[in-house]
């Protein structure tokens, strides 16, 4: 009797530990996603769905600038942090499963297209380091040495390509290079040429053809067409007037949050109010948008048709909304003092926002504009969704 | 000591319950999928990342011509059968939830891009119905009625698209409907217009933007641009050749795996062995691809550069893989009789092929066509995996 009753105690308990909120939940984890407390070293785990933090974890360092990806299974996030933590978190069980301090300074990620493997973007020492997606041991360092004083860069527009490959920029050597990890043992590391003075940032398209590095020393952006042989790197957008008035420039874009819609890439400029269309077959202007202040963020809807763009300090209160087609401004509001980051549900029905000074995450309907609801997040900053985990490049 | 062993015994073998069928196992839901057993009413779930089959569920009635869509957690999959079944399948309890018998035919489903509605394309009696995701409780009943006789038509090419909508084609009124759920309360159903011919299937971009409709009855494609104002229908490719030589069609292809790729959409012609490249801006043919037997499914790999396609019998053994920039096919391979579909992991590193009279379903690496293995599942048809609930139009 004592034994059958141990037995049933242990089976009730295994069944309660399934459904509570001390224990992990049984659930799917599609609808997923982590916002960034910058403040803090923390991190929010949401549902968008039910729009709710399910709960925030401590620990993770210096995320003044702070990105994740996620592991194909949608049940890890990493999360890169500026002080060269990356930290692996279990979205279910809610806890860090694992971090390691791999540099003194680094600027985000990137996962490969089989899930194995997470590169990270380093500043301090440069390079980039790549681990094992399930260990975190680390499986590759790529110093991106330049020079005749073989001194290290600082790397920049780290992503993912298809066929285990990454592709990142040498903010110093202002050169482009490529790891191609398809083959077991040592990746194959290549310079594939110059990309310009002082590469900032850089974005792939989401079918993995077409890379783009912004400049901050030059008048133009360095594109390179990955399905081209041998691969070229060409200047696009050659004096598009960054260099013109000297303009002071209050924050960096970001390409991360690149549109291609319509036939145009729509890019925000460095330094100017105003985002710039970008001919997605012959690589020339197609015109631009003037936007209320330095756009840091132009974000495509999921369906391509409206970008939604954020401004630097002291515009960045604001949204603004362009439609692709006509290039126009057609919806602006001030969701609240520094609203730093925008992410879309991933068949776009609803957007998120951070804004960071009202500590929090607003939520609105992407087509009507409604709000939606809104979540108390400290210093909120990136908003990442698991669907991340299913595209190519982000 | 006794007491000790049992609850080591006990926790070792909760352990073990975890990893078995009985229980369910906490996990990510992003890297699951479900492969259609067609002959025996039953559908496996399967897991991409450790290749393998995590269950079998029997009781789904005819799947003869069975699809699925998922929820957007990935938690459920939705799977359409022949008969009219509707059912919700928990992925991770690995049991049906609920299953209801909607109309004596059906040919398919979509779920809307908030997730909350399930609509499902109906022969007999015709028109779509649309249910509630969570509790397959029907929210609409769109007849589909048409001409002076009121009769309800067949639909075929039933889509999500963008803003709570679903697109369909009345396959004997030759017209294109949107149901528009975007406000509370009925629908706004709409006829957008004339089609053609006997439209046999359909597809929209990934965008949501075109809506493309096959033709059997006539010698040509319907086209639909949503993002025009007011939306009109436009022939395609007219008198591509599906009439010249009134070629005998051993299978109807399927639209749904369409291709966008390199500026060209990539699409099975209809009784002839040839793809047939649309231009993507023009809508103009852009070129031919002549290929090894009438196509079927002509399924891009996720970065669009590659197309592989499979055959009607009694070709279709086969898989022709073809080079979209070159328009060539560069590879040919036989997994095997009765290749009846591909499906891509979410960034293409690998395709799982259902070879049906092999009763296997095969697995290769997209890039070197190396075979990464197999699993016995019995006459397999479709494969469905999760990532599709993130993704417009899929």
């Amino acid at each position: 009797m004592r034994l059958l009753r141990l037995i049933i105690l242990l089976a009730a308990f295994g069944g309660f530990c399934a459904g509570s909120s001390a224990q992990p939940q049984l659930r799917g984890t599609g609808d997923l996603g982590v916002v960034i407390e910058r403040a803090n070293g923390s991190v929010c785990i949401v549902d968008t769905t039910v729009r709710a933090i399910l709960s925030c974890i401590d620990g993770l360092g210096d995320l003044s600038h702070a990105s994740a990806v996620f592991s194909r299974d949608q049940r890890y996030a990493y999360v890169f942090g500026r002080d060269g933590g990356l930290t692996k978190i279990d979205l279910l069980e809610r806890r860090i499963v694992k971090r390691v301090l791999q540099a003194g300074n680094s600027i985000g990620g990137a996962i490969s297209d089989d899930g194995r493997l997470i590169a990270v973007s380093n500043y301090k020492p440069g390079g980039i380091k790549v681990f094992d997606a399930e260990t975190l041991v680390q499986v590759a360092d790529i110093p991106a040495t330049y020079g005749a004083k073989r001194e290290r860069s600082k790397t920049v527009g780290l992503v993912d390509a298809p066929g285990r490959r990454f592709i990142f920029t040498l903010y110093d050597a202002g050169e482009i290079w490529m790891a191609d990890f398809s083959q077991p043992g040592a990746p194959e590391v290549t310079s594939i040429g110059r990309a310009g003075e002082l590469p900032y940032d850089a974005l792939i398209t989401s079918d993995g053809r077409h890379y783009i590095a912004g400049l901050f020393g030059e008048d133009g952006l360095a594109h390179m067409d990955l399905w081209s042989n041998p691969i070229k790197i060409n200047r696009v957008l050659d004096g598009y007037g960054k260099g013109e008035a000297k303009l002071p420039v209050y924050k960096m874009p970001h390409l991360e949050g690149w549109a291609l819609a319509g036939g145009n890439f729509i890019l925000p400029a460095v330094g100017r109010a105003e985002l710039l269309a970008l001919n997605a077959d012959t690589f020339k202007e197609a015109g631009r948008v003037k936007v209320h202040g330095q756009p840091v963020f132009a974000i495509a809807r999921p369906d391509g048709r409206h970008v939604w763009v954020n401004f630097a300090h002291p515009l960045n209160d604001t949204i603004q909304v362009v439609d692709v087609p006509s290039l126009q401004v057609i919806h602006e509001f001030k969701p609240g003092p520094a609203t730093l980051h925008m992410e879309f549900t991933p068949r776009g029905h609803e957007v998120w926002i951070s804004v960071r000074d009202a500590d929090m995450v607003e939520i609105y309907d992407a087509r009507t504009f409604e709000k939606r609801g809104q979540l108390k997040v400290r210093k909120p900053s990136g908003i990442f969704f698991t669907s991340r985990a299913n595209r190519i490049g982000l």
